[in-house]
C-alpha cells in the first residue's frame, strides 16, 4: 500500500499551528513581519510574491512586498536591504530570486541580516546548519518542509540510506544537511553522476530535485522507498508534472509526494512557519 | 600496482612552494603572520602546537603561540581573540581543541574574524564552502590536503562516487563538501550507517576518518580504489596506525595513504599554505 503524502493537508496543519502562533504573539503586542523585495517584472516571480503575500496576510503575519524596478542598482538594493535589517518591526526579508542580470545576488543575500535571513540562504546561516550547531538558525525552506514530511511518515529516518539528487544551494545541498543531521546515510548525485540509477535503487528515502522531467523511472527506485519530488516541471504537453514518473514509480513506493500537491504547498507553509520562528527568537 | 600515497613527501612540496611565496612576500615588506592560542596543559595539544610553530618558524611565518592557564575565563579568552582580530600583523588565528570544559569553543571559533581563521571552522567559512560560493575563503585543513593529495594522482574525480566515513566537523564534513564541488556524486557514512561495507565497496575515493583501528578491511574496498586514511589511531601494541587495515588493503587499491607519513604531514603543510593565503588575500 502506497501513501500518497498530502502536502496540501500536511501545509494545511502547519498553517494552523503559524496562525496560532501569530495570534499568541499578537496577544502580547508582537506581530510578526515579513518584506518580501521583488526586483524587475518576472512575471513567475510575481505569481510566487503574489502567493507569499496572499498567505503571509491570511495567517496574521505582517506582510510587506516592495517592489524595485529592474534598473535599480546594487548600492540602492544594498541600502533597501539595510533598511530592514535596522527595523524591528521586521523579522523576516526575503529577496525573490532570479534578480535582473547586473545585481549580485549573493552580495545582496550575504547583505541580510542572518537573524532576518527567513530563506535560510546566508552563508552564516548555511554553515550552521552543515556544521549541525545548535540553537535556533533559519535553513532552506523547501528542505525544512520536507523534513516535516517525512517526519509526519511512521519512519525511523536514523541509520537509513537517503539519495538527494540534485545539489543546489536552494534544495540539494541543504537537504543533504538536514538527512545527515537526522542521523541518516546521505548520498548526493548530480548532473555528472554515473551509474544514478544504482544509486537510486539503493535510496530508503530518495529526494529528487533536477528540474528534468520524469528523470526517475520505476527501474530506479527501491521497493518500499519513500520518494520525496521537488519537480516543477512541464511534460510534453504543458502540463506540471515532476522529476519522477509517478504513474510508474507510485505503487512501488511506501510513500510519494504528487506533483502538484505535494512539496509546493509545504515550501510555502514552512516559509511562514519560519518567520514567526524569527519573530519568536527575536525576543 | 599500488601508489603508496607520500604525505611526507608531497608536504615538502606544499612546504618548499610556501617558503618561496613568504620569500615574496617579505620582499614586499610583508611577514604572514600566525596566532597560535592554547589553553591549559593537554600534552597531546602541546605537542601539536610546538609542531605548527615550528614549521611556521621554518617557513619564515611570523608564529606567536599565546599560552593561557586552563583557568582563564570565555570573556578574558574573547577579548584576546580580539586584539588579534584588529592586529594588522596576524593574518591566521588558531585556538587549539579541545579546550578546557567550561570554555564555549564554538562561540571562540565564531568571535575569530573569518578574513583570519585559518582553521576554516567559522560558520561563515563553512556556509561559503558547502554553498561553494566563489571567491577566497579558508577551507578545513585537512580535508584541504586531502584535496592537494587527489589532485596530485592521475586521476579524474568529476562523476566518480566517494564514500567518507566520519561526518565531524574538522573533517568529513568539509571532506564531502569539497568532493561535492569537485562534481563527484558523494556519500557520507558515519556511527549509524547501515551496511557499511556495501556502501564502501561502491566507492571509487574512500576516506576514513574515524578514529576507530582497522574499520576498513579488505573486503570493504573496491579493487583500484584510491584509499586515504585520516586515522591516528594506536592499535592492540600502542602502534600508531590508521582506521583502514593497510596490510589487508593496500594491495587491492590503486592508490592508498600510509598511517603515519600520509595526512598527517599534508595538514600541517596546509595550515601553513592557508596562513600565506590569508595573508595575501588580506592585500
Amino acid at each position: 500500500m502506497t501513501t500518497i503524502i498530502d502536502g496540501k493537508q500536511l501545509a494545511k496543519e502547519v498553517n494552523a499551528k503559524t496562525k496560532e502562533r501569530v495570534s499568541a504573539l499578537k496577544e502580547r503586542g508582537r506581530v510578526p513581519g515579513l518584506v518580501v523585495i521583488i526586483v524587475g517584472d518576472d512575471p513567475a516571480s510575481a505569481i510566487y510574491v503574489r502567493n507569499k503575500h496572499r498567505k503571509a496576510t491570511q495567517l496574521g503575519i505582517n506582510s510587506i512586498v516592495r517592489e524595485l524596478p529592474a534598473t535599480v542598482s546594487q548600492e540602492e538594493l544594498l541600502a533597501i536591504v539595510e533598511t530592514y535589517n535596522v527595523d524591528p518591526s521586521v523579522h523576516g526579508i526575503l529577496v525573490q530570486s532570479p534578480l535582473p542580470v547586473g545585481l549580485d545576488e549573493q552580495a545582496i543575500v550575504a547583505a541580510i541580516d542572518p537573524a532576518k535571513d527567513v530563506d535560510g540562504f546566508h552563508p552564516l546561516n548555511v554553515g550552521r546548519l552543515f556544521a549541525n550547531l545548535p540553537g535556533n538558525h533559519p535553513v532552506s525552506c523547501t528542505p525544512r518542509g520536507i523534513m516535516t514530511m517525512l517526519h509526519s511518515l511512521p519512519v525511523h529516518l536514523r541509520g537509513k540510506h537517503a539519495v538527494v539528487v540534485g545539489r543546489s544551494m536552494i534544495v540539494g545541498r541543504p537537504m543533504a544537511a538536514m538527512l545527515l543531521n537526522a542521523d541518516m546515510t546521505v548520498s548526493v548525485a548530480h548532473i555528472y553522476t554515473k551509474n544514478l540509477s544504482e544509486l537510486t535503487r539503493t535510496a530508503d528515502v530518495l529526494v529528487v530535485a533536477t528540474g528534468v522531467a520524469h528523470l526517475i523511472k520505476e527501474k530506479d527506485v527501491k521497493p518500499g522507498a519513500i520518494v520525496i519530488d521537488v519537480g516543477m516541471d512541464r511534460d510534453e504537453n504543458g502540463k506540471l508534472t515532476g522529476d519522477v514518473d509517478f504513474d510508474g514509480v507510485a505503487e512501488k513506493t511506501a510513500a510519494i509526494t504528487p506533483v502538484p500537491g505535494g512539496v509546493g504547498p509545504m515550501t510555502i507553509a514552512t516559509l511562514m512557519e519560519q518567520t514567526v520562528d524569527l519573530c519568536e527568537w527575536s525576543e
